[in-house]
């Protein structure tokens, strides 16, 4: 008997669109038996907001709450002045729906050619929190467009909300090589810092078989490039997360290969998965953007319904699928066909 | 006829103090006839601390003031808490003394192996506010160590200290490749990210040669990787730019190599340089630790001082010495020697 779930799908902008029906596709294929889906189309993003200036209308946020899970294109357009559909819209979603464990694998695939002469074996998790640090939106300006202008933005970090990404991270690690990195500025960032490194020191003693260590940002940015097989499970906050992803995302081959969950570990709320990279308005509308990290993100939203054998015969069709043909030039149909043809 | 300059010397900990040395033993031989120095030694750091729990009293850091230049080792020890050394001393240093562009070049030698497999010209230079943003230590807790606690930190941004450093990067960038790539996070930071795009803007316009343009913190570190030759001038804040320094050092082949200013170019009070590295303690005390960028902070200062010649002096022994000898293995003491006999 196989369960059903109603999956909301935003394609968004730009490749968005075009890599989002491949991970639906994916997802039907790998669940087959297990699981049927429905989707529920939304019409968000920057289209949507040229069109009829709504970013977010709150009964379709509402009709997003209601569903199982969420899949994301991409969302942006350089024709949008920064930060309002990323508030309005995506930002909006994982603070809305408390999407507060931001999931981020990075692994170099057989088949990727890595920036790095020598890569080495890179598979680690970036677990990213998703709800608070300096993403809260807490800031202001004065005397705007004054030669007195004062313009703050404030990171907001509460032990509630630390601790529950932190034992996610521990749990996460247990399943995985049992080693967790905190990333942080501490040196700097005395108080948030201060917070992390205790509230890990104390969850940590919870799980004895998990060791930890502790980096700076900065640090972390020159192991990923100089030594990133140190990493397993990186924990860190929402604005180092953002930046370490982009990063290991470029390590690993680029941004193609990575997916990424923002995920309510609580169910309270629906969770979002969507490919890491954006809406690539340079290559938008050609058939060329790479659907892969679409496809993982289906993959991961597999896993999270708890369907882990479907999920990986994603995984495995995606791995197969770039050692062998990784290297050449395809469309985004012909990407698409290939990884399916193998679940 | 030689001027002469009182310079302040803070050798630090670790390998602070076997490289400081070396710089200075640089700086006599480059501007020899040109330049006199007096050095006024100063015992801070953690050693100090550790002896006497003084971190800068007042009275040594009037005599720092009074000073025409700094020269800095590295400062820090892993048995002290993070954030004491940092916060009350080399913080404290560079915001006392308005040291508001902290400048660090990146430059891939010929003789040095990047990580990169590709890494095409490297030479770019990053000018990082110094003196406002998270670095400001404007945060606070309450609730401490309990389940309700909440941690702040607050990213302070004026345009008056804004400006400052956004006019010196263009200045920098006209005697440079006319290119200046402001980077920050304006679609999350939405208020101090748009006071800098709107200030870049402005002043941008004063120099109708030099181009602009703009990246987010999480994309710029995928160009560091996939396309560092993109960069003539970076142009971020105080955090970002501590983080993209740390990843740009890597990719020109290690922070040994890279070398920082902490300048106050208005010239009210002295300027401070410094390698980028730290004191690393796991090799102090060997020496072996690598005294290049020791010696480029002293071509630097020199620089800042007005001895154009005399700097590049230095700058072109370490490229001669690091074209033939970068890859072999050397004592602190032979690279001091084979750079200094190249000057
Ligand atoms: C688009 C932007 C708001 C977002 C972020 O900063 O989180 C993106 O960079 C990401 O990493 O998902
Ligand atoms: C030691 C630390 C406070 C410092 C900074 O963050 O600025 C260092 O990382 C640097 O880049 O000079």
């Amino acid at each position: 008997m196989s369960k059903s779930y109603t999956i909301a799908v935003i394609p968004g902008d730009g490749i968005g669109k075009e890599v989002t029906p491949w991970a639906q596709a994916a997802l039907e294929k790998a669940a087959e038996g297990e699981a049927s889906f429905t989707y529920e189309q939304f019409d968000l993003g920057a289209e949507r907001y040229l069109r009829d200036g709504a970013i977010l209308p709150e009964d379709e946020e509402n009709r997003i709450k209601a569903t199982d899970a969420i899949l994301l294109g991409a969302v942006g357009d350089p024709r949008i002045k920064a930060g309002i559909l990323e508030r309005g819209l995506l930002l909006k979603l994982r603070f809305d729906l408390d999407q507060y464990v931001n999931l981020r694998p990075s692994k170099l695939y057989k088949g990727v050619t890595s920036p790095l002469a020598n890569p080495g074996d890179i598979d680690f998790v970036v677990v990213r929190e998703g709800t608070e640090g300096l993403y809260c939106g807490a800031g202001g300006a004065v005397r705007r467009d004054t030669p007195n202008e004062v313009a703050t933005e404030v990171s907001i970090n509460t032990a509630y909300g630390v601790e529950r990404v932190v034992r996610y991270a521990f749990q996460l690690a247990m399943k995985r090589r049992k080693h967790v990195t905190l990333v942080h500025k501490k040196n700097v960032l005395i108080n948030a810092g201060d917070m992390w490194q205790r509230i890990v020191d104390r969850v940590g003693e919870e799980f004895p078989e998990v060791t930890h260590d502790y980096s700076h940002i900065d640090a972390a940015t020159i192991y990923l490039v100089s030594d990133p097989s140190r990493f397993d499970v990186i924990l860190t906050d929402n604005l180092f997360g953002d930046i370490l992803t982009d990063e290991a995302g470029a390590v690993v081959g680029g941004v193609g290969y990575s997916a990424s969950g923002c995920i309510n570990a609580s169910n309270e709320f629906p969770s979002m998965f969507e490919p890491i990279h954006g809406s690539a308005p340079d290559i938008a509308g050609k058939g060329i953007a790479n659907p892969t990290a679409a496809i993982l993100s289906a993959a991961m939203l597999l896993r999270h319904l708890g369907f882990d054998a479907a999920a990986a015969k994603i995984d495995a069709a995606v791995e197969a699928d770039i050692e062998e043909l990784g290297s050449t030039t395809r469309t985004t149909e012909q990407v698409g066909k290939d990884i399916l043809a193998r679940i």
